[in-house]
């Protein structure tokens, strides 16, 4: 009983000690989980260092075990455990936590076993960025993507059925069959070309040709459907973040829903921790700052100013020689709207009454320096 | 005389039983068809289940010829035989019933004739939707294609005779005309490389990478003619399937017809079939639906509601804490018009009388559920 | 002196008959030209066919000087024999005239000489519609594009001085010198990946990686360049083409300056031979034209209408069903302007009165035909 | 001390003799040292021609370490010495002077440590136009730029661990360590393919074929992104270079400042020096110049016709027939703003006021020549 009350009161200290660090935590196990398992392989590292390589892959495996039951504990604490267990992440946990230990209960030799924790690495993937973009694509173009699969496969299967009819005479053990030649075709397609099979026959080498400029076709319509569709979700997930700071932001107030739209594709959201320096005196300038939220110093001769929320900074280079005239450091966390020159200019150009009210703040700027 | 009358009997019941299920079994009957033929290759395999591969194959042949003649039949029935059976998908069709049959009566051995199976592909091709916007592609930048093609071939002829006349010399077996120095620059323009013939003179080599920098350009033209005109494409795609529905939803009647063309392309079309659900409680949700055809199911609390054609749901997630509030359901096929979060904040932007209309009725359907 | 008399003669008599079939004829003798080099390097071929490979060879070779003869004798007698001597165009046919003369003069065995003759293709060149282009993307981008190119010229050196130092002791072979290790470096950069020289340190594999990674940056950059640029010039191209057309049909007539610019980027021209077929009766229709140019005759049963500059066809498969409901042909070369679907639609949205014109003639027609 | 007034005062000399040629000089010296550094390693030309080789290479040596002296000397004579000592431009500079015989002087062979001149290439980047784009676009991607790069990882790490686990048995040699599987998979995913390693089984070939797709995937994102964000750079740069010429044109001045912005779009910035020729004479002319600051002259039959700041010419050929009527040569450096033929149509449609004081000027021209 004793061990009972033990455990929780460990994993209470844990999620509470850790917290946003517990990412980090298995970040790092992770790194060196995998470092370790490629390390085994080796057989002299091994050897040379085995008791070292053993800890640190049972520490992590420790670790993520760990990791997996107080998530579980915690998540039925909160009454959404099979929510947990059964949502993908939960499965990525559970399967770092248990592929492991199941590969050696099912008698595998534990240097083949420790291979399983290959899969540790899925549990860096919800810290992706990109990748729930990548999967909005994916599910999008899902379409114009199935299609390219199909003309894939279609060139794979006819190219490999003719090279096979064509090569196997000549060549009896690189085409001895229509799997072999599916081989050699996937890796010509793809343009990657081992080499280790290559046809021999003129007519054979005419398919070929044909097959490597499919490739480069299917090459083209894969990369353009997914570099259009990647781009968009970009320019998509910066317009949300972007159009939740601008609407803390006073100056932008006065314009109507359309103009917020046409600043939102403008500016960009950056997150700075505290104390960063933002700008550094005599740096060349090319952009301004709004501050969404957060508090930033100005460092002026003699004096300290500080901004908050809804001001705005560095207009002064790009109104005047181009260079910054203080230093601007964030005093807590802050994030904060960014303008580049080009579209400032665009802006001023398109809202004369932004313009003044810009030109203004930077006259009264001067005059309290002076 | 009977048999003349059971077959007329017979394929009516199939055309009348299968109906849109006949795509899918020849799309099941190509599948398992290649499938054995990739097997007829692999001799323990054959060897091991001659029978049953052969049974296969000789069932989806028959099932080919038989669903040519119920088409013949079909087409001859109402008329339009002659443009059936010279159209591409009739000519596909025929290949498909004949070639195998054709190669077996023409002497070649059983195993080489099945191999001819492999064009029972084409049958599949109708079904890609991409493939239409690829030959339209195709067609529209002929020019620009047709271009890069002869540039490829230019620098193809000019490399290998190079080539040729500078490794003949000390590389008899590989460069030992222009068509083996051919095969050599088809394999480094495309970047494919097998590497089963390399220039070994400096100067040999020196063409050679210039050939493969040319290479990158030749892919880089090629891929971007293709990707811009296939994202083209599938915009105008989409543009036209939604335009009809967009037709069909009153919401959108007040706008003018410039307005209705900005809104068209903002919306995207689904199609989704009876017991969908669409929506999940508690999800995040970031984007609203308008009912262009069919019939949704709000699953509230203690009540269901059900909306029809040009109704719109989704929108309180958008307008408020981004978390949907109910399950919703289709109960019939339907088809949807998506506008993903950025696009409403756009439109309700740009037309402030919509805004209204979405916020009183969110406003209207809180006061009920409470 | 009847020689010199009979050479002007037959040359003013090519020129005359020949005409545009000049271009015709030289691309036919560039073909079999170089077919025949490619046939002259392979040995059983040219044994068994080299009476006829060498009367064509020396056929083309007549062809070729006597074309450049008579061009330059035209450009001579029209007073810019020197501007035509020492253009591009004139230096090609220089060069397709006299290589071949010229290797044999200078001694090369006659097998060689030949080879000499590749450089024949180079008189396709003004006929690729897409050179031109190519040459002002390469010049207005030669800023970016020589960046990539410094880069990759960067990397090369690096990565090949390194896997020198790294290599060089266990495989004095692959990468005897820094000359070699470029070799591989150019083949592993642009990813060809030919595998003849591969590194096998594993510091060597380590670089080798990096390289690769590289690699697909360099293409990544070269390809977004040349892809943009061609796109864009594609698009000039056009623009200008349509612009002269639009100016043609007085349907446009009553647009505004600003918005026949708009009209002319939804347009696209089409320049056709007389008696083609432009629009089949039962076809799905998904675009309109307007006749810049030439003249189309309307199969309607029981009469046939003739449409000449300035009309338009095609409007009703739009308006109405999809379907096209007569047979269009041309009954002299005609340059037709087509508007698709979706551009037929914004242009309706944003121009009513033009909507409205379209909308009368197409009533009037079916009136008409009723 | 007559050597310590010596060195100052040939410092001054070569600063204010080379001045911009500084730059000049050590690219060419740049050149030079790695050709030379090529060339050491290649044992037959080395043994050829040692002194020669040896005398440029020190004499390289000898110039970067003077040029990085006088940079010094210089820096810290203007106040900011440390400021260039520790910049990225400063420690490249040191690099280039000390690396060499930094090796030396650690024991080196001399042919090893002149291999370390290869950082002298460094010296070329400050000069890459592209590079300061690139490095933007590196900051501003990082987001997705990072994400394909985790994918990438996970793919290649999952491929790894599967192919030593599937081909370690039969594959020994190839497959000996997770680091080897490690070295075939970043060859296959960059579709590299060297082929020296590849899997032979049936299950490792299907691992590799999808590796081989995913390889195409990375690629795709990977050009896409930063052949998206290159262009956008791009444009970005062109931009604000025309945005301060744009500003100096009177012609411009009578625009709204939203009128600029579009302007500026439209036009491209083209730096000549003197006595260059813009127009030829009887040329097809596509576009017209702007003067932002410098000099040309007209060569008009009988006279020469100056034109300064703020004047235009090049018109006529848009306006009239194509051909350019004279020769216009710049009798200074000149700063010109092209206006392409399609934006020209564009500007005219857009803005009235401007055709017609172009149309006027145009006159006026015809009629004065006459």
């Amino acid at each position: 009983m004793s061990k009972l009350l033990v455990f929780p009161g460990l994993a209470q200290f844990v999620v509470a000690t850790t917290g946003r660090n517990m990412t980090k935590a298995a970040y790092t196990a992770v790194a060196c989980g995998v470092a370790m398992i490629v390390l085994l392989t080796v057989d002299p590292a091994y050897e040379a260092a085995h008791h070292y390589v053993d800890a640190v892959l049972w520490g992590c495996q420790a670790f993520f075990l760990f990791e997996w039951v107080v998530r579980l504990r915690h998540a039925f604490g909160t009454g959404r455990g099979w929510a947990y267990a059964l949502s993908l992440r939960g499965l990525v946990d559970a399967g770092a936590a248990a592929a492991v230990p199941l590969a050696m209960m099912l008698g595998l030799n534990p240097k083949s076993a420790w291979l399983f924790g290959v899969f540790w690495m899925f549990k860096v993937m919800p810290g992706i960025p990109g990748l729930r973009q990548l999967r909005r694509v994916l599910v999008l173009e899902s379409g114009p993507l199935l299609s390219v699969l199909v003309i894939f496969l279609l060139v794979l299967f006819l190219a490999s059925v003719a090279e096979y009819y064509l090569e196997r005479d000549v060549q009896p053990d690189g085409f001895s069959s229509v799997p072999s030649a599916l081989w050699w075709a996937v890796a010509t397609l793809t343009t990657t070309g081992y080499g280790d099979v290559v046809p021999i026959t003129p007519l054979g080498r005419i398919v070929a040709a044909v097959v490597m400029i499919c490739g480069l076709g299917v090459f083209g319509l894969w990369t353009g459907i997914l570099a259009t569709g990647f781009a968009a979700e970009t320019r998509r997930d910066n317009f949300l973040k972007t159009w939740e700071s601008v609407s803390k932001v006073p100056f932008f107030a006065t314009l109507g829903p359309a103009a917020i739209a046409d600043v939102t594709h403008m500016l960009r959201t950056i997150d700075l921790p505290a104390r960063t320096t933002i700008i550094r005196k005599g740096q060349v300038g090319d952009c301004m700052y709004f501050i969404a939220s957060g508090e930033v110093e100005v460092d002026l001769p003699g004096k300290k100013v500080t901004l908050a929320d809804g001001a705005f900074f560095g207009e002064m280079a790009l109104l005047g020689n181009n260079l910054r005239s203080a230093n601007i450091t964030t005093t807590r966390v802050s994030q904060l709207l960014v303008l580049d020159l080009v579209d400032f200019r665009l802006l001023m150009a398109r809202h004369p009454d932004l313009a003044e009210t810009i030109d203004a703040e930077a006259k009264r700027r001067v005059q309290e320096n002076n």
